[in-house]
């Protein structure tokens, strides 16, 4: 007998966790259409240098690939995709001349990463991507919020938070403070306040800067390393992150720049008027001037497509990516379930595809993360406790000829009410058991008596009531009115 | 600069193949829910022993596997999938007491063969996968075709056929002719029987048999080698099999025995009067005659399911599968498509997980082959060409404030109509090439006099006729005039 267990890191999902699972990438499929963005379907496998760049990658994401290979091949050419941003920047490169510009994809995907399992950190997870490729002006970025804005609304979460910010102001702080070099070691530090705290950001930011290991803002890496680090295997957060080993990195940061930083962070948390705020304090810096002309340029954008106020706030401390991001950028939390951490991220590139193609692809776009999502609405108890996808069981009475029971079902299916037989003409006590274990809300028991008479009783698979001798003409209508819904097409 | 090519065997999809593809399987999934099928999720990424069986898998099996390796990680003991079956079975191991059975789940997910890459054949693909474990009966028989039918009846598939047989029928056959232990080689010759025609079928089955190289019926094999030899990587029937790698194998018969099988195999297509004359010819056969009335009672119910006699035919001569189906197998075809292979097959199993599990679990189940469903659709010119998700494109008009424009494609939404605002405002006429290249159906068009006068200008791209002038209070009726549908949910 072989063990039946997966393997360390990676988990089953039953129809308990499923079924909404496919409600939800539904909604966001028909959110993400409805603004043009296009599916696009990449191989899961790529080969390994355009996943490492050439070994130009960090030590964190040779450190996390999953290498593949088959029977007589090489190894070290193959891997599994780790997010869906490379993929998406190999095919614009590979296909750009096609697809022209502006482009809009979502892809929906499993990606892989060789996490050190860990309590809900898994190494196969979904990221729900959309970008709007190769355009520079802030409706992409506004679209971005709304799109976001949208598909939870569609998706049931109640109230939830699209924090923003924009790289140019925490560069233009910095620029008035001389500091214009550490830029990548600030944000790696600020990246860190929400989960670890000022007291060891601070320390961060005034530990000896160590040089450029990490050598900065390279225009072409494609390679969102800080992504990883800062998403980790997305449900990362969950997990305690304090094993985690973590070189020693510092920003050279003196006492009282650290604290302007700091302050900077952390009080530029709110509506409009932050940005009024840094507007007074970093007004003489062009690039603080530009971020924030941006920021206010997409608010109102946003506003227009029907973003109320409530449901973004500008986060002068939101960090997200070293080098990777170059303008406005996302994060969302769901309100009252912070300690999640972002369901979907995003933000602003200068240049997505530079490892692939000479051909500048600026851009903005936003990931969600499904299964982190998933996690929060089952531990806020809103999934529903359904195994079936079928509101209706027809039970199969014994003795009566299941031929006379299977069109039934059919029927009901050409109205759009899913039903199904049950497949044994069991006990009819086993049966009704299956359909309330299941959740099926309704039985439609056809005995040998109704058969005659052209009849059915209709059982209501939760209060046990039954309403006897219905007839058969009537099933639709009858069904449907159990169900509280409209009849969809006829036949 | 990195070669943007994808590896050998993969492939990137366009929205051009992505859009219907996803349109098929939002079918796909309506229709396995309808059923009350429920999905489940499982890793991509197996242990490998699940995968080989602890070796007991064939060397077609073992040839044809990705092994997957992290930093780190010891070699061979991870794996892709090659099918979504095996995975079943283990989850079905692993969970059944949660689960109870009767169980019917559906998964949609990609599988990976490590096959020599050649024309149409791919290392990932695409499979849906329907199966009802834990029932013995007809009706999850019938079923299966049922929903078959009514899945590619939905992704208006015009006609097609359901091949139905019975590994009964053969196994009485070669009990009749006294080479009950040859069922094995026999059925592994037959199921070549299409692509390679009668006299390389005959020259197999006369070929000397050289003793249980594969050792035969075990039933608790779950590794349905046979089926990836003939499915091959789902697209292989495209590719020219002449230079496959194929051990001699032979059944061993005479060649009277030989006549008598293929005239058997091949006389024995069309409707219920097949059976007839297989009842007249092998009534004294046990097996045969239960394999018959079985037929008749799936007949009977797939009748009484809607599926019209011209949906299916009695083919006697379908294999599909050396040891893994036990009783109903299925093949379906596209009519007029025959060449593109079967796009829908399965069957009935005696024991889906005895490698995992003691507990016995029959079942019946098929798997629609997505990927070379596409490809038919494609060839047969059914996919048409638009590259978008949305039929309106709002122009963004040089010189009218974006905040103006938004709101009409939010608008649109609201009521169910996709709609994309142009990302930039760029001259319109670059606009409205890029609303036609993609196409988008309608254009919305807002210049300085229309903002003014709270009026719109409403563009058909294909016929380039433009309405001007309507009230932006109309927006939402106009729209969907020109497009032809009923309003949706109002806002």
């Amino acid at each position: 007998m072989i063990d039946p267990r997966v393997a360390a890191g990676l988990r089953d999902l039953g129809p308990m966790l499923a079924i909404p699972r496919e409600a939800l990438l539904a909604t966001f499929r028909r959110t993400f259409a409805g603004f043009g963005f296009v599916p696009i379907e990449t191989p899961h496998i790529e080969r390994m240098e355009v996943l490492t760049g050439k070994g130009a990658g960090s030590d964190e994401v040779l450190r996390q690939i999953f290498e593949v290979t088959n029977t007589g091949g090489t190894r070290g050419e193959l891997a599994l995709r780790f997010d869906l941003t490379v993929p998406l920047a190999r095919f614009i490169a590979k296909h750009v001349d096609e697809l022209r510009v502006p482009f809009k994809r979502y892809a929906i995907g499993s990606v892989f990463r060789g996490e050190r399992p860990a309590k809900g950190r898994f190494r196969e997870f979904v990221q729900c991507d959309f970008d709007t490729v190769g355009t520079v002006g802030p409706l992409a970025d506004a679209e971005t919020a709304q799109v976001i804005h949208d598909a939870l609304g569609a998706a049931g979460i109640p109230k939830y938070t699209i924090a923003l910010n924009h790289r140019g102001l925490l560069d233009g702080l910095l620029d008035s403070l001389g500091l214009a070099d550490r830029g990548g070691a600030v944000l790696r530090a600020l990246d860190k306040l929400a989960k670890a705290g000022r007291d060891k950001v601070r320390a961060e930011l005034t530990h000896p800067c160590e040089g450029p290991r990490h050598p900065g803002a390279s225009p072409t890496t494609i390679l969102p390393s800080d992504q990883l680090w800062s998403q980790l295997a997305d449900l990362a957060d969950f997990a305690d992150l304090t094993d985690e080993p973590q070189e020693p990195r510092g920003a050279g940061l003196d006492d009282d720049q650290a604290r302007r930083v700091l302050d900077f962070a952390e009080s530029g948390r709110g509506g409009a008027e932050v940005l009024a705020r840094a507007e007074a304090e970093l007004g003489s810096q062009p690039r603080a001037v530009e971020g924030i002309a941006r920021l206010r340029a997409v608010l109102d954008l946003m506003t227009a497509g029907g973003v109320p106020e409530s449901a973004w706030r500008i986060n002068l401390g939101l960090a997200r990516g070293l080098d990777y991001y170059t303008g406005v950028v996302f994060e969302t939390t769901v309100d009252g379930w912070e300690r999640f951490g972002s369901i979907c991220s995003g933000g602003r590139y200068d240049d997505l595809a530079g490892l692939f193609t000479n051909r500048r692809l600026p851009g903005v776009g936003a990931s969600i993360g499904l299964d982190r999502l998933l996690a929060l609405l089952d531990e806020a108890k809103q999934l529903g406790t359904s195994h079936t996808t079928a509101p209706v069981l027809v039970a199969q009475f014994p003795g009566v000829e299941p031929t006379a029971m299977v069109p039934l079902a059919t029927r009901l299916r050409k109205v759009g009410i899913g039903a199904e037989v049950y497949p044994e003409p069991v006990r009819l006590g086993e049966q009704l058991g299956y359909g309330s274990a299941r959740g099926h809300r309704l039985a439609v028991i056809v005995g040998p008596d109704e058969h005659a008479r052209g009849a059915f009783n209709l059982r209501d698979l939760a209060t046990r009531s039954e309403t006897k001798g219905l007839p058969l003409a009537d099933l639709e209508s009858a069904v449907a009115k159990s169900l509280g819904i409209p009849i969809g097409v006829t036949a």
